[in-house]
């Protein structure tokens, strides 16, 4: 059984997962899974993966994990957290632990196996957003999870581990650092002003004019003012929501829009360049938040030196967000 | 001239030191410097680093940067951060920058190119520990720094773009997230128990003893009880005491032994490991800190599947660290 942990100093949760079979050795070994010829995300070999647990695109009267479908999401098969039992928090002298009680899902992109993400044609990309929604939604009725994060890893370096175009969710029982350390900060800045932080960063980004990569009438993106890497991108509804999940189809169509364009400029820049795409939204269940406004931040995975953290939260990046913003501009699509 | 900015929802600061050469594709190249032949931090080629800022083991009489030391320290030839200048704090709407004063210094461990730090002779290893102190020592006396963040990247995939064995240390004119982060929670714990946490991490983890790799008088290594990565491990100091700076020539002589029996029994487990080595501090100009305590954290660099972060602060370990304690015991020296 998988175990959360809390740094008694820091209050970040880390997940043990276990694989009994590991010693030492292998764990210098690169362990990306070979693409050579089996594919079990691919159509045909629903059988491979755990029931699913969310479809678009089936055909009525077609039963079940049937290869007839838009886009599947399925219970990751190799869990980090799993989704049976009641969680059961520990005390041991002054550490904090717990079950590894979650839930770990695949969201398969499209059926075909050559795609990529970037290159989705909007009625395809548009049912992963609707994905996102959906499982959120139906997750945040266990009332065992705190948070889901959605992230998607593209390339091996950013740490996906199968080629056919996928993202992934993980229900959780406690809030990241991540998103206690965003909560927090615009709090306080909201404290002080009045005013949501994500607002007046729209606000100054857009009158500045420097760092404002595309927009349309709902989102905007930007190189953040303070980037961790070359290329760094945010993309934030224009209008003041905390909460993902509330979005509707008109929405979810303009933020596929943004995503694709960010996506593509991106790509143009550097063909290939692996990336982190991750969802910032409030906690399950939480009241709407006037401090707080979602968004997806898009992380490059560069070389070391580029894009370099220090093993301290310190990070040096060799490109301004003002530098990587007018490439991003001006490449050609 | 670089510059610092901060993260105006995190608090985070991160340094922008523009190259200008480079353009986009420049980032996806892998940017290790070669060592064939030449290299510019061995005996002979002083003339190719900027001017020492200290040495030790030269004979009395003989010249600056002539080739006869055991340890040198230089300023980065391609710095992060510039020495001279006045620092400069400047809004920017609701953005904060400063222009990036600060040192930014190479330790060279060894005269011989071919030595490992972790193979050093206890009389060679811990001059690179006195250097520590006695750098920090004299840059604390420059009033525009408030930090100096000290540590030694092992292998490529840690960040190493030299093979001679060195470490760095940057002086910083603002305190790194990781060391306010600490500040804060130890602080918290301080307020609650009139406890250090540190000094109660360490008295539990010596009864539990199943965390405990290795032991001194004055030091112990542990695994901590939520790693980031497996076989993260921390060299704690067994007596209370928050600044590395004073620590004696015999305190050093301990810490020196302590550290080459944990490297040993690391590399032992695993040949070659990549790892990073982080100094944890108090801030310069500080006066002693009840309820904070200096260590040294060390992070291996392992595949993205093991020590993997999701994008958000959450990290998930294929590795417990009790088993990893028990390899680190186990392991033949």
């Amino acid at each position: 059984m998988p175990e959360l942990r809390k740094d008694p100093i820091l209050g970040r949760w880390i997940i043990i997962a276990q694989e009994r079979s590991k010693r030492p050795s292998d764990f210098i070994i690169d362990d990306v899974q070979t693409t050579g010829g089996f594919c079990p995300l691919c159509p045909g070999n629903e059988k491979t993966t755990p029931d699913e647990v969310l479809v678009y695109g089936r055909s009525p009267g077609m039963p079940r994990n049937s290869s007839d479908w838009k886009l599947r999401v399925v219970p990751n098969k190799y869990p980090a957290l799993v989704i049976e039992g009641e969680l059961d928090k520990q005390g041991e002298g002054l550490y904090d632990r717990m079950n590894g009680i979650g839930a770990h899902e695949v969201i398969v992109e499209s059926p075909r196996h050559e795609d990529r993400f970037t290159d989705l044609p909007h009625d395809q990309m548009i049912l992963t957003f609707r994905a996102f929604r959906d499982r959120i939604r139906d997750l945040s009725q266990d009332p065992r999870f705190r948070y889901v994060m959605v992230f998607k890893n593209f390339g091996k370096a950013a740490g996906a581990s199968l080629e056919h175009s996928h993202s992934q969710l993980v229900a959780l029982p406690v809030l990241p650092r991540m998103v206690v350390s965003e909560l927090d900060g615009s709090l306080s800045y909201f404290k002080y002003k009045d005013r949501c932080i994500f607002c007046d960063i729209i606000r100054q980004e857009t009158q500045q004019d420097v760092r404002l990569v595309c927009e349309n009438d709902d989102f905007v993106t930007l190189t953040p003012f303070a980037p961790r890497t070359p290329f760094e991108m945010w993309i934030v509804p224009r209008r003041h929501n905390s909460s993902y999940v509330d979005q509707d189809d008109r929405m979810l169509s303009a933020l596929t829009n943004m995503v694709s364009e960010t996506l593509r400029r991106l790509d143009a820049c550097i063909p290939g360049i692996p990336y982190n795409f991750v969802l910032h939204t409030q906690p399950l269940r939480s009241q709407p938040l006037e401090h707080y406004h979602w968004h997806f931040e898009i992380v490059p995975k560069l070389t070391s030196i580029a894009g370099f953290e220090w093993g301290s939260g310190f990070y040096i990046n060799p490109m301004s967000p003002e530098d990587a913003c007018r490439y991003l501009r001006e490449v050609e699509l």
